[in-house]
């Protein structure tokens, strides 16, 4: 379970948002197959060591995206390196990576990275107004963009991010359908345990977040796709 | 032959340049391990066309190196991919790419097409400018890129290129020590076989172009690389 690829539903913790120790705890017992702590805003070392340590309590494995260098830590399970693929400033291609190897690259074991195509879809969102992403693609786009990740960057997982809202199924079908070798992650505005299932029927991976904050009884009831797959 | 790790000399022709029949001959015939075309500025359909009809004279592997859609054409043995790290410019990481992808996705066979992680090093070069790259890498810039490439990216190739100008063996040597899982290709300026055994210390391969133009013996003289390897 420290392997993405094994990894069927996440629930992904903002460390910029307040969560009381009994929610952390449900969240952490309740059978998902690992937490990931990564947000956009106000994501410092404060912050991300507390709710690390605190998340350290439980067995679930647990992953940091990367979004700031300051922020990253070790202790992690799993590191994971987000290329904005549709972002139009090459600091969030690649150019963070270079600065983050700069800084750590001769003491990091570069087994517990996996870099991660990462597609940004909300226009509202924070994470795409930080990485000026074009999220105007089309159908066709999502497909060259799916094929790109599956036959030349080869990464080993496609992250759709639709931050903060439910996305389009279409566009999600459309990208597993370019990327067949690739482990296809879905996030974003998943609310109840119908639009997880809605999702999951074309992502191998599916992100619970914001829900946790807001109704953490529909949050839990997600976990039950691992049941019903297959 | 038809696989870049299999190189250790190439040669590099210009569609641009004018080349006459008995140099071509000499070149193609003279042991290289593969012909390369590419050019930055006047790549057209046409001159590709004809330059890569002319090559298939002979038996030497063929190679394309992708710099615009228009001249993108079936018949080579292997299509390389370049996509420019230290480019300021999104389009010159994947932004040709998913164009290519958009246009010739659906007829293109993935397995002859190889990721090349391109680092552009001559601030005069027609490709710098082009791409706006960042020339002025450090070493610790240097070593981080190839981090990148063989530890994150995974590449099957690195190609760092001085275009036109003989280039820092310090700083071939210093991303060779970063990358070692992944294929080096050094290419710019190299005039005779003393400067090609130089970057073959560290290069597994070396390319040779501009100076075929102007000393075709000289040129030819590199390929003796390969009799004195290990």
């Amino acid at each position: 379970m420290y392997e993405v690829k094994d990894w069927e539903h996440v629930f992904k913790l903002d460390p910029a948002n307040e969560i009381d120790d009994s929610t952390l705890q449900q969240v952490c017992e309740s059978g998902t197959d690992a937490i990931i702590i990564g947000g956009t805003d106000n994501v410092t070392l404060d912050n991300v060591l507390d709710l690390m340590s605190r998340v350290r309590r439980y067995t679930v494995p647990c992953a940091l995206e990367i979004s700031n260098l300051e922020s990253v830590i070790p202790g992690f399970d799993r590191y994971l390196v987000p290329a904005v693929l549709n972002s139009s400033n090459v600091t969030f291609h690649n150019g963070l990576l270079i600065e983050a190897l700069k800084q750590y690259g001769h003491m990091i074991d570069f087994e517990e990275f996996t870099m991660e195509g990462y597609i940004v879809m909300n226009p509202d969102s924070k994470v795409a107004k930080l990485t000026a992403a074009d999220t105007t693609l089309s159908e066709d786009d999502m497909y060259a963009y799916g094929q790109m990740v599956n036959h030349f960057y080869k990464f080993p997982v496609c992250y759709l991010e639709y931050s903060g809202t439910y996305g389009d199924v279409t566009m999600l079908k459309t990208l597993k359908a370019a990327c067949p070798d690739t482990r296809l992650i879905y996030g974003g505005g998943i609310e109840n345990l119908s639009q997880a299932l809605e999702m999951k029927q074309y992502a191998d991976t599916i992100v619970v977040g914001n829900v946790i904050y807001k109704d953490l009884k529909r949050a839990l009831e997600t976990v039950k796709i691992k049941a019903q797959k297959g």
